[in-house]
């Protein structure tokens, strides 16, 4: 009890209050997070006019407890006394960068909050509702027609967002900030050109191929669900803090510190889809789990929060990609499948079911190959639309001819074309690409990861494939954990990977790992 | 438009500004109760306690609603605006009791709230938090000692409690008026002394019966689930504002105007568990969607609500009993059952094993003829330890004791007796005569049910059965809606029953049922 009393007066009061503010914050953050959970998983479709009451009480509340005038006296009290307490040396240099990059962050997400204009949030609020609203409309019928008024309003309160923050930035930079913190056009562009260059090229090659026709197989909700346990339960999942649901779009979510949710689905005709997407949501609650958050404290502070989505959808694609779809894996999993009735005869066989490699026009569905395009088109057509004059009537023509150009494929309605995504009908702009640096930070990890595992056993030609034949993923974990999860906000998602990997993320490493990939399965198709 | 404009002028601004008070409480509460389904539905262990606190913090922000000056006023205004429109003739006769009724239950409501010291508030919030831990471990081992403290500073603060509130009435009654508004121990005994005296000598008569022993069987969860399925959906299930799931403990539970939740489990070697207990919590659940909340208004207001503890569990009582145990029910059901495996060559078979009339020592367990016997046993034992003295170091002896008189069976230990309910670990006094109740109540009503069905159609033996036989339970609840579900709290329980049936509350009709249904169940094993 002495010691922690003295550590409080040593840590500081206003630091201790902060604190508890951010504490209580993120309860309420939490149970709004719980009442998304419930109603994705569990809400009986009718009930979804008094869960919006429920949502947007807590949002209110929300919004004001992060902008209140108490908050920032919080935030200033803590800052003149973090001043004090450095220079008297009562904390190690450690416990001083953290505080002070916490105070940073804490201040930057205020004075975010504080610049717009509450008139702005609800007619937002308003607008995202009636948009998502209009959107699904829209898209049962494909009437782009519906939807493009509500798009054409958002996009006007967007801009008038990004003008009231005033940033340094373009319109768009400052909208995809929330997402993927200091990004900017020049360095996207920087970052993707090598992938609008080559992904068409292999995409062309990859069709030359005439790989076999496989035959078309299924397999029971049961099996698919105990195939996903095993996964799990390989991939070391606890019980006792994890939970896995059904749910229309699978997903993962955060409702406290011991409470890590994830949903899948099973898709009719497609028997891999919904490992994959338990692969993919496990690899993000991976992250989640392994951010420093073991104590509450932590939970309510920047620095217990993922990075940014880019970094999140790296640690998704990792689960996903590098590993379930991984040659290894295959040759691992293929009799337990086979068990469960698929028709297979080898490892072989469901590799090259893991790995279609066919383009087609939905991004969900897109494998490695060709989901880099998908990305490269939503973003520039954000970019036109709230920077270049791109007008909204102008969209399903642009998707269109975009598509038939990077990926030789043309939707056949706008269902299939620009209506497909949820994004922009509820106004977010700027997380696309986060999935695309998603692909490209995973790959340079991965890299990263290969030369560490050789370093402290053996010098095996891919110590990660070996790691996974043996079954041996928690060293995968294990590596991410300690270099990656419990960085937390410490550094942005680009500064991670070059300290790290110790080289500016570019998208070398992802093109290596695709053309690599493809050859072998050139040569054994 | 014009129409609501002038509406709402002549309802009365301040009754409006009321209602919209109530809502956001409302709002708030269903938030509550959707983390506590959570909880029990899918929420991992480790989490709980991130999840106290997510709940304490909603119990604060309520109490605070419920007992603030701001609430005052608003009733106060409310009151004065509505002597005023009373006198003006705006409002329709009925419309002017509905408000006079609200208008009392909340200030009634808000002046228990008001007379708590807060600090008894969160002194009671621990006692019940540490008081359900110690329970759990107390229960466990079956060491009643690990939880008598507990108990006995629940009973202090209780007391306490009771004190405070001030009310002409006894301590043990005053705390039972939140489940049964105007019960008196005079009443209680009045109308449990029949049963006192009946109850032991027909087990005793049935004990000599020598009734044939049934072969042990179980059925497959998934069978079970599709018995369930079917129960309800036979019942009038509607899947867009309904939602089942399963939890360590059944219970229904109403998260908005339109999502009613139930959940269920499946017993081990107890193959009716299941399907009982869906029938037992969809009767809960369809009292709550008979309730008058077809509108959000009316769904925070006291007349939305329901107006007792024993009047909910006499309409889960009556799904459960009186329709799911009858021997129509089982006439129609037993194909089901034998379909899905159950060795059953009748419906005589099937109602047998849903009627095995055996006494033991567990409440949850029992069925309608030892079950009254149960609840006498705790009630007096709640008064005594509230009322007169009776130390909590002698309840395991008293409790055993009592079994072995009333019902002729003996606990084995403290878990199988006195620390088997949940109740009194949480300090719930005067909840548990609410299921005696409710199966007096359910008695009399099917009473008058009877006469009711058959002034309008033929004249059966028992309308009610032939109902069941023919699968028009839809009949039964049209009845029940009219004359019991739209009351909403209008009438106490008791005052409902005796303007429904046209006399006093008694346990003649249960008794009367009783007796018929064991001669039934004797001339046919």
């Amino acid at each position: 009890m002495v010691t922690s009393v003295s550590n409080r007066v040593l840590s500081g009061l206003a630091w201790h209050r902060l604190g508890e503010y951010l504490h209580e914050t993120q309860v309420l953050g939490s149970i709004q997070s719980t009442l998304y959970w419930d109603q994705n998983t569990a809400m009986p479709s009718q009930a979804a006019t008094w869960r919006a009451e429920q949502l947007s009480l807590l949002a209110r509340n929300l919004h004001a407890r992060q902008s209140s005038e108490k908050f920032e006296e919080l935030i200033a009290e803590a800052k003149i006394e973090f001043q004090r307490i450095r220079e008297s040396g009562e904390l190690d240099p450690r416990e001083i960068d953290d505080r002070a990059k916490n105070l940073e962050l804490l201040e930057q997400d205020l004075n975010r909050q504080k610049r717009l204009d509450p008139d702005l949030i609800s007619q937002l609020a308003t607008a995202k509702a009636k948009g998502y609203c209009l959107w699904q409309q829209a898209k049962a019928t494909s009437q782009f027609n519906l939807f493009a008024p509500a798009l054409r309003n958002l996009i006007a309160l967007r801009q008038e967002q990004a003008k009231q923050l005033s940033e340094p930035r373009s319109c768009w930079e400052t909208l995809a900030q929330p997402f993927e913190p200091d990004i900017s056009i020049v360095r996207l562009r920087e970052l993707f050109g090598p992938l609008r260059e080559c992904l068409p090229l292999l995409i062309d090659k990859v069709r030359g191929w005439q790989r076999p026709k496989r035959s078309c197989w299924d397999l029971e909700s049961s099996s698919q669900k105990t195939l996903c346990e095993k996964l799990l339960q390989d991939w070391g999942r606890d019980n006792e803090i994890t939970c896995v649901a059904t749910s229309p779009h699978p997903f993962s979510i955060t409702l406290g510190p011991k409470d890590f949710r994830l949903t899948t689905r099973v898709v009719h005709g497609q028997p891999l889809s919904c490992f994959l997407a338990t692969a993919h949501e496990w690899g993000h609650s991976l992250y989640e789990q392994g951010l420093p958050i073991q104590s509450h404290q932590w939970f309510a502070w920047p620095l217990g929060q993922a990075t940014s989505m880019a970094l999140h959808e790296s640690q998704s694609l990792f689960w996903e990609n590098r590993v379930a779809r991984s040659r290894s894996f295959s040759e691992r999993f293929w009799p337990l499948f086979a068990k469960e009735g698929a028709p297979l005869n080898s490892g072989l066989d469901l590799w090259h079911c893991m790995n279609p490699l066919v383009p087609g026009c939905n991004r969900v569905e897109a494998d490695e190959l060709s989901y880099g395009l998908h990305i490269l088109i939503r973003t520039d057509l954000e970019i036109a639309m709230l920077e270049e004059g791109l007008d909204v009537e102008s969209l399903p023509e642009e998707w269109n001819s975009r598509y038939e150009s990077l990926l030789g494929v043309t939707p056949r309605n706008d269902r299939e074309g620009c209506l497909q995504d949820v994004h922009w009908s509820e106004g977010q702009f700027g997380y696309f690409p986060s999935y695309l640096l998603g692909h490209l930070i995973s790959a340079q990890l991965a890299e990263a990861m290969k030369s560490s595992l050789n370093e402290f056993g053996g010098q095996e030609a891919d110590p990660i494939e070996a790691c996974i034949r043996d079954g041996r993923e928690s060293k995968l974990l294990a590596w991410l954990r300690d270099e990656v999860h419990l960085v937390g906000r410490k550094m942005n998602a680009e500064n991670l990977v070059e300290h790290v990997t110790g080289s500016p993320l570019s998208s070398s490493a992802f093109l290596n790992y695709l053309n690599k990939k493809l050859e072998m399965l050139n040569s054994t198709s």
